[in-house]
């Protein structure tokens, strides 16, 4: 390799890997989560592991349907193997005689884990670990930035884009669900981060509500969280609207929610944990009643997942650093009445947060 | 319970899957992969086990998100664990003495094993089984079947739709694949089945191409592969057009994948082996000195997933049955050039079987 070239993002990715690897008691790591992978080589397909010594010695391996794009995407040494990849990952373990094989403990199967422990050579011992490379992806390059920004971007756009679809009385929540994820595709994304969740009326008191027939009607809610995947990178929203004139009811949850979420963002800074930003945004919608309405945690990280590392829960003493990107989605749910959700992306900036989310906050009327 | 109510498609089930444990090592099966558990319960959620016992007592576990939504799918007893789920299994477990627990090896966590495996009274042992519900689902019945015919049937529609919006030298193959996976949702489908395949000209000869920003243009193949999920079955269909008059060497090799494609469904009937209806597949292409450009297999089953068994290729010898839903799609790449597959979704009849796909198979030109 020629010394003076710049090393790619993907090999600055190994070897600040591999130093991690260093004081632990592994001479390599199968890293066999493809977001993980991904990460590490920049493979995108769906079937392909890594194998990272301390050293650094990289050594990708995939299945011959994508001999092509491993070529195309992969930055370190490939083996396109004929049949399963396993067998191949063992016999490379034997040859460069590695003793100690991590291997991403939440992540592997108890398959592979076994063909592994029956296979590898007597001397040789499988050490569990967790979260390593997750770790290394809280935080955020500038490109990955950028990828999150474009994300965030054509997420706002489809949302507008969708809004205008809208016919009360005759839209279903699923026609309008089918209309962000077109508009989002039509923008340059290749799929929805996850479900888009479209729930209207007293719906939207169910946090996980899958979009459905019920038709968007006068003077109900409509809740709307939807995130794509552009080039890989997640984006992530709430926003809710009402048809017709909102109630004073609505609009003082509304105003309390939008207040925690404020608030929340308000906290964001290197150095402060997870478990401040959540406490931050409970606070608020304490002083109003609604501690007991707002169900769930405050936000989590997104990137390469829809849903990483860190969560900001009560439990999550993570500091923030600068580059982390992560969601701000308070919300307050009232069985029976409705549900009030609104969530931006941030990412954490020298001195405070920038706000990538570009949507307009106000209780929207249609 | 009333002992004159009929009972459900889903205790049917459980049932009889119960008494494929009874000749097993085991005295409880713990369910994990979500399609066997949806199967066996009619959940539809993202986090649920099943523990069925080889008399057949079944229990449920869930987390609170899912306490409505269990409440009303699931067709058997439900516990909602208020932390993880795992310890709550473990608990009933022990509870209920039983000693011998099998688990699916092919669909449990490394991390879940270990967490069961040290957390069991110390005289129980787990017993990995492989494929149990799997083998039970290939065969479908008439309900199954008309859930399967109405995905087919709004995965059709949804092509004819889609291609209506071709603008040869402005729509990208992105574009495409957006208005197909619109379309679909707008028929009544929860989403794509997998990620839709728009290949055009050379590209086509990618078995595993993901859609581009390629402009579908005047002279050029458009291959389309395409599924449906409706009400958690799976449709899935492959169709060829050309845009503007395909040239004669075109004509040619569709016309053998075509002849390949219905030697292989007039082979269909019970008793026959997968890997006898992958043999009728390739003889058509041998004989036009195809063989080679045929990659893959002929067909796969597909109901709650898109890919179940049996797999129509040369190692599988499983016979078929009745009622089994399975896709016919062989293929023809050449490198460079172009590829065809034609893929239909049939059932096994009695005689031989049903073609659920209606959409003609001519070589349409646009």
């Amino acid at each position: 390799m020629n010394q003076t070239a710049p090393i790619s993002e993907f090999e600055q990715r190994r070897r600040s890997l591999a130093q991690e690897l260093t004081p632990l008691p592994v001479d390599a790591l199968l890293v066999s989560f493809l977001a993980n992978v991904r990460y590490l080589t920049g493979y995108m397909g769906s079937n392909g592991l890594l194998l990272l010594s301390s050293s650094g010695e990289a050594t990708f391996f995939t299945d011959p349907r994508y001999r092509i794009a491993a070529a195309a995407e992969v930055s370190c040494r490939v083996k396109v193997s004929s049949g399963p990849i396993l067998p191949d990952v063992v016999a490379l373990i034997a040859r460069k005689k590695f003793r100690r094989i991590g291997f991403e403990k939440s992540r592997l199967g108890y398959e592979q884990y076994e063909f592994l422990r029956s296979k590898l050579p007597v001397r040789c011992v499988l050490e569990p670990v967790a979260g390593l490379v997750e770790k290394q992806r809280m935080v955020k390059s500038a490109s990955e930035i950028e990828l999150i920004r474009r994300s965030v971007d054509a997420n706002s756009k489809a949302f507008e884009a969708a809004l205008r679809t809208i016919r009360p009385g005759k839209s279903r929540e699923a026609d309008l669900a089918a209309e962000i994820d077109y508009r989002m595709r039509k923008l340059g994304a290749e799929r929805p981060a996850f479900e888009t969740i479209v729930a209207s009326g007293p719906r939207s008191a169910m946090v996980h509500a899958q979009p459905s027939e019920r038709i968007l009607s006068k003077n109900e809610l409509v809740l709307i969280d939807m995130g794509a995947t552009l080039k890989g990178y997640s984006s992530d929203m709430t926003r809710v609207v009402h048809i017709g004139r909102p109630s004073s009811r609505i609009k003082r949850i509304y105003g309390a929610v939008l207040e925690a979420q404020m608030a929340a963002i308000e906290a964001v800074r290197p150095g402060v944990t997870a478990a401040h930003i959540d406490r931050e945004a409970r606070r608020p919608l304490k002083r109003k009643g609604l501690e007991k309405a707002f169900v769930h945690s405050t936000g989590h990280g997104l990137g390469l997942e829809i849903h990483e590392p860190p969560r900001l829960g009560k439990q999550d003493k993570t500091r923030l650093e600068e580059g982390m990107a992560i969601t701000i989605e308070p919300g307050a749910y009232l069985e029976g009445f409705g549900g009030i959700r609104i969530e931006d992306v941030v990412v954490v900036t020298r001195t405070g947060c920038e706000i990538l989310t570009g949507t307009s906050k106000e209780l929207r009327e249609l």
